[in-house]
């Protein structure tokens, strides 16, 4: 089978190069597209990532960001007539969209993209709350990409949509929650602190100066996030085909900021409904959680999904975030807490499970239910 | 006036150094006395330290740590006699325990020094626990000093005693809580996740293995301890003048070690009773709060034992640790929680406030009350 | 005395913040003009640098910044009128310069001022190469300072006049030189290789991912500067009042950048000519060197301009980079070089003595001089 | 072909880690036997490092440490009679050493092993300096196995024989001296300073304390071996069959330890002697370079094994310590040295091409001369 020419707005940041690089072994997906800065335009991509590609490629891949992609013109993402362009030519069937500008600027520009029958798979927070773009976490709600027919339907287009991914904050606790409410045990309140990498700032994103010894207790908007948009991501479709947010958990959050290079560590307190589950059962519902995306083995899903580790002293960023892909949640500590019902440390790769690597399982996804 | 001679037990480890650092400059003490291991016995401090100092004296005192406790001969912690002849001829009054042995161990030779006549003022856990040894925080429980009676009689003891502090990684909450608390806000619930620096394990401590480039979510005991002592730090002496912990507030704590070199960070969520401050309330109490130290001038009390900012992104290890002489709790964040009533960040260093600093605010709180 | 009132251009970045830093307890000078971005131009200088403020104030100055620099209105450097206006008023006597623009505009700038009657005393680059302005570290060559009187002649300036320092890279090995060049030691050839802090590159400067478990070999234009600068430094200043630069030693330096905050290493080995010292007569000459700045008692001057330390494993940033006011240069690990003759390991603070301090350190000397 | 069963000494330190963590994939070896201390010995392999596990197995193995090492029972590495017990019974063709103990003892009980007849590849100093035991670095010496008959005759020994790896810290720059001097580009004199990972201190190795915003300029013993080692890997053989070590280069090593985790950094000046290389020669004379681990495809040998680098700032450890496979040195910065001819930054992984991946390539090339 020939592979499904793909573009990527945004190639030549952290997380666009963590794409391209990701892609480079996909064997679904091809880049064949990739737009950015107005200032990168008209470069190869190895030349407009020349001295600042940061993704250390053998971690990640074996073939490298590889020659197909270094070779590409790199286009003014603003231009959507270039994308068009490259769509009709076959070389740009659809696009992730990584791109880092205002978010009413990615708002707009996005919708530009789909309006011109262009899918578009995107990392932004740009579209999170509008209510007909689906927020996906490919084992969570992969029925929310359900979506999309009425999403096409309320803005008049053909074949294009738009479909997003949360925060990379969000993404070490909401699968674990999500396996434990599949099971009956709602949880009703959570109180959550995150100690997260520097990646996810991007590039240059955080300040050697602010962060070689010390800790940074906030980022901004990353609380607000938190809280708010696994409400979104547990919320149920109604008969209208309508998208209703969950009411629970209530979740604090607290965001640091570390000395980190990738993975984001997030220490959890539940607090479950009337029906509250032993540790050996929470142990073994994630142990034993598994998805639509492992059910249809989509080939960036993770074999489980959420990893558990019994050792008194992990998930820890380093030993951990690269698990199954670097796509799988590790939790670990899981013990009663003497506030609420059950405490764990959960973690996962912000780069590759919190970014890109979600992206690219969010289009097998949207792939194998037939939207792309 | 002449100043007060005391003793240094454990007084070449990280937490002893800090001790003889911060004693260079003290106005009322002077060390006089170092006891430490039996590898180091014989030699002088200056030569049982040498290679391995740790303290970058010049952040905390101007003076180092001088001739005078360089050229002291350290002696063996263990054998209590060289203690007691020191304490004759009037070259040691009390000692300072920073001892870092078996737990038993360093209970049983806390004993026997204060069997001995000569009060220990202690930074180890071992006492933590023993019913009629006060655990001070000076601006919290002062008043617990006057267990001390009690103790003596309960042994037998003429003029020695045992006061501990409690553990370093409560300091960035307790003293918040208890200025609250004082104001008729009690706090039923309380949920911690701290970040804690390497300093706290010691030397050599941590691995650099382990740490750079990653977080180890665990640290053995420290849980416990987070949860734990606050409650008898609370508690009350009742008619009998017995030591009654507090029921409330319930805590959980989670802890975590992060690349930091000193300075402890709490994320702390408040769940108060019925009685409920708001933002600036809890602010104005926190900036206006004074206690005994402060009221009675002692020397090492810091100007202001809460030291509130307003700053988003405040308070950080980096900036904010060495806060009037690395002596204050700086708190920032203050900001409605979600799930509990109010949320904030606390942070105080480890080594001074939290260890050695906070050890002799606790001999110049007993001092000032006539125990010393 | 009252205070001589200055200005400090640049005044919100990393080094200009450690200008008003510390000024704040300046015997002699004070700040009470500040100018910098139009960004911040019309804001005091406490919103200016709110958010921003990076400097450690306890390790520096006990006093902070102050009530009075923080209520200063920042005004636009690029407006030398405003400076002129203070300069009549009697606020601003001469300037320091932290300019952070391109080369060319901080030239033209600085003369600007300097044309205005406004001396400048400069951390900047853009002069050090102009041939009648002096390169000044106040130990090596004071008497550079008269190169000003000619400066005046050559651009028809009444008072105003320019001097600057040396780039960072060099205080750790450029006094240590001339201390045995003083001594008849001349050095014929130095390799250097530098392991620099982060905040040499102002900031935000180094991007946390590029050096969190990592170090990047190559700092742009450093290494020419490091070979280049001692030579004028070390030049002489011929019958025609014109500085004639040194010919020797001929340097290589090799320049990194690594993880650390604050202090510069240098591991350095050289070769002498014919005349070469013992290992013993380059600690002595170290030990007791002394110049102008410690003979005239300039009050930022280090009490020894050189510190030897005989440890194996010293100097090291952390330990050493604050000796002696963050002012002296700290040596050690003085042993013979099996290719050349000897070598060492040097170190010193960059941002004070090797930026902000040693400018102060250069107006003190221009002020005992007389040219300010 | 079935996998010949392979032991390792030390198997449970960091480098032993890393050791059956290669041999899991490997497609010659087998790790059928392991040996550490007398605390380790009795458990399982997987007890054993259980808590204690090093290596971040993804970076290195897609298979992990896999079932069969994880369920050996360690033997304790003293007791050389359950080596033997092993080698009979077809489980131990030969042992690579990662021994962590004193040099005499590692040195008397790598000699046991070898004289019962099991062969040693080992990575210890113990016998680097033993003069028929060869010390190799498979691109550079290969032909110093041939020491190996020698040997034996001197020892009696049968089939047993030592072999050695030089110290991690001249991997990055001896395999590019020696394309060098292979090409008849002598090398004279030479300045290297090194920048070197932690994890070339083992573990725990160096406390976070030390070196947290912070560099050691020390590393006991380092710079001795850094400037002796490469004279006997480039020594010849002489007709009698004896080593005869190589007069030059004359080295001048300066080590230091930085916050980094993996990789060591080289800063290399190199004088040549009367005929001079230029730029671009050097760089197509590393570029083009292969040995004999190359032609004759040696599993583990990495395709170039000196990789050149164009761009200014590379190599840096994050970025190129694991190209190919972490077995290749990379090397950039290639430019005119001031002092020297040329200079260049030489990068290769510690505990791979420095340690284990370095050990088990020795093995590969003694198996394809006919000595394993």
């Amino acid at each position: 089978m020939s592979k499904i020419p793909v573009g990527v707005l945004g190639a030549t940041g952290m997380v666009g190069q963590m794409y391209t690089s990701l892609l480079a072994d996909h064997p679904w997906f091809e880049a064949r597209y990739a737009a950015a800065s107005p200032r990168s335009a008209g470069k190869t991509y190895a030349q407009a990532v020349e001295g600042r590609w940061h993704i250390n490629r053998s971690a990640v891949s074996a073939a490298g960001w590889g020659e197909g992609v270094g070779g590409l013109i790199v286009e003014d993402a603003n231009d959507v007539s270039k994308a068009i362009a490259a769509h009709k030519a076959g070389r740009c069937a659809f696009v992730f969209s990584a791109l880092e500008m205002g978010k009413d600027e990615i708002r707009a520009l996005e919708e530009a993209y789909a309006a011109a029958g262009i899918p578009v798979v995107s990392n932004a927070s740009a579209h999170r709350w509008t209510a007909d773009v689906p927020m996906l976490i490919a084992e969570v709600n992969p029925h929310h990409a359900d979506l999309i027919p009425l999403q096409r339907k309320n803005r008049g287009w053909d074949k294009g949509f738009i479909a997003v991914k949360p925060n990379c904050s969000i993404q070490s606790y909401t699968t674990p929650l999500w396996a434990l409410m599949q099971k009956g045990y709602g949880v009703k309140r959570l109180l959550v602190t995150t100690l997260q990498a520097v990646s996810g700032a991007g590039y240059p994103g955080v300040s050697s100066w602010d962060i070689i010894d010390n800790i940074v207790p906030y980022i901004g908007g990353e609380e607000e996030k938190s809280e708010q948009e696994p409400l979104k991501i547990f919320g149920e479709i109604n008969g209208g085909g309508v998208l209703v947010n969950a009411a629970e958990p209530k979740i604090s959050a607290h965001c640091n900021r570390v000395p980190v290079r990738d993975g984001h560590i997030a220490c959890v307190s539940m607090e479950f409904g009337v029906k509250k589950p032993s540790i050996d059962e929470v142990k073994k519902i994630w142990s034993e959680f598994r998805a639509l995306p492992q059910e249809a083995q989509l080939p960036s899903a993770p074999e489980r999904p959420v990893i558990v580790r019994e050792e008194a002293d992990r998930p820890q960023p380093r030993k951990d975030r690269d698990a199954d892909k670097a796509m799988a949640v590790t939790v670990g500590r899981i013990r009663p807490c003497p506030v609420f019902d059950i405490r764990f440390v959960g973690l996962s790769h912000n780069t590759v499970r919190g970014a890109a690597g979600g992206g690219i399982l969010n289009a097998e996804l949207l792939k194998h239910k037939g939207y792309l």
